[in-house]
C-alpha cells in the first residue's frame, strides 16, 4: 500500500517528521539491524500499530533517512553551482557549506553513512544511483576548475573527488560538539585543505625521490 | 584457556594462517554478525570441532585479523620513519606504501575498516588505542614537516591528519582491481595529492570570497 508521504494535513506531516527524527535517534544509538519498528514507537511515546499510518516497515524509516540526507546535500552543491564566482572559489564555498551542514546534522549524517547499504533492491539501487550521481557532479565541479587553470594538471578529478568525499564524509566519525573547535572552524579548515590538495605544486621531485628510497 | 597463538609447530602454524584466511574471506563475504564458526570450518574444509584448536571464539578469529592489518600497517609507518629523507619527502613515500599495501590486501583490509567496532570490552579499547596512537604517529609526522618549514603554516596537523587517513582509508571502499589503473598508479596519485594538500597555498582569498558569497 502506498502511503500519503509528505502530503497529509500539517499536523500529520508534524507527526511524520517526529516518527523520521525518533528513527534517526534510534537507528543511530542501536545500529540499524538491531533496532525494532517497537523502539522507534517507544521513543515516539506512542503504540507501535500507530507508526504503520505513516510506514509499512524499517526499512522505509531508513529510505527516508537516506532520500532526505540526500536531498540537503543536493541543495547544498545547486545552491553552490549558482553562485556567481569562479570554479576554485565555489569548491571552497562548496566544502565549507557541506561539512559546516554535516556537522549540524551529525546524527542523520552518521545513519546515512553507517547504514545505508542496509537498504535492499530497488532502494539500494536508487540509493547507488545517487551517490554515483553525486560524486560525478562533484568530480565535474573539479574538472571546471581544472580547465580554468586553477588546478593543477597532475590531479585526476576522478582521484581528487574520491580523496575530497572520503575526508569529508568521515568528519562526523570523529566529531566532538564539546570540542575545542567549533563546526565553522573544523569546515574552514576542511575547505582550505580542499583547496591546498587541488592546487598545491605537482610534487614530481619527491616521486623520484620516493622511487629512490623504496 | 589461552591457545598458543604463533608459537606452534609449522604445520600448525600454516593451518592457523590458513583459518585466518578463511575467517578474512568470510567476514568479507557475508559481514562479521552474519557469519558463523561453522562458515569458517566449512570454508576450510574441516570439522568446526577442530577449529577450537586455533580459537576460542569467533571473535578471536576478527582480533587476529585487526591485530595482523595493525601490525603490518605500524611496520610500514616504522620503516617510512627510520628513511634518510627529508619529513616531507617521508609522507610522500608513507601514502605511496601504505595505499599500496591496502590495494595488495584489500580483502583484509575491508574486513578490519567494516568489522573492527564488533570487538568488545579489552579487545576494542586495544583496538581504539592502536588507531589512536597510529594518528598520533601520521599527525608528528605532519608537525614535523611543519617544523622543517615544508608544509603550510596554516594547516592544522590534527585536521590534515584526520583528513589523509580518512581518504586513504576509503580507498578500499571503491578500487576496483579490474579497473583502468594499477594500485600503484593510484598510490602515487594519493601521495601526490597529500603532499599537495600539506604544502598548498593558504587559499585566505577564497575564505574572503567564501564568506562574502555565504
Amino acid at each position: 500500500m502506498k502511503k500519503s508521504g509528505g502530503n497529509g494535513t500539517p499536523k500529520k506531516r508534524n507527526r511524520e517528521a517526529e516518527v523520521i527524527a525518533a528513527a534517526t535517534e534510534v537507528f543511530f544509538e542501536k545500529g540499524y539491524p538491531a533496532a525494532s519498528i517497537q523502539d522507534v514507537a517507544d521513543r515516539v511515546g506512542v503504540l507501535k500499530g500507530s507508526l504503520y499510518y505513516y510506514i509499512d516497515s524499517k526499512e522505509d524509516l531508513l529510505f527516508r533517512i537516506v532520500e532526505n540526507v540526500h536531498e540537503q546535500s543536493t541543495a547544498i552543491l545547486e545552491t553552490v553551482s549558482q553562485l556567481d564566482t569562479s570554479p576554485i572559489e565555489r569548491l571552497h564555498v562548496y566544502i565549507q557549506r557541506h561539512v559546516e551542514w554535516y556537522l549540524d546534522n551529525v546524527t542523520e549524517v552518521s545513519v546515512f553513512f553507517r547504514e545505508w547499504r542496509h537498504l535492499t533492491e530497488e532502494r539500494l539501487k536508487v540509493a547507488h544511483e545517487r551517490r554515483r550521481g553525486y560524486e560525478r557532479i562533484v568530480r565535474e565541479m573539479i574538472a571546471k576548475a581544472q580547465a580554468a587553470g586553477s588546478i593543477n594538471q597532475d590531479v585526476d578529478p576522478k582521484y581528487a573527488s574520491m580523496y575530497v568525499l572520503a575526508a569529508v564524509n568521515a568528519v562526523p566519525d570523529w566529531y566532538n560538539p564539546r570540542g575545542r573547535d567549533s563546526a565553522g572552524r573544523i569546515a574552514a579548515a576542511y575547505a582550505d585543505m580542499t583547496v591546498g590538495l587541488l592546487t598545491g605544486t605537482a610534487p614530481r621531485d619527491y616521486v623520484v625521490a620516493a622511487r629512490k628510497a623504496a
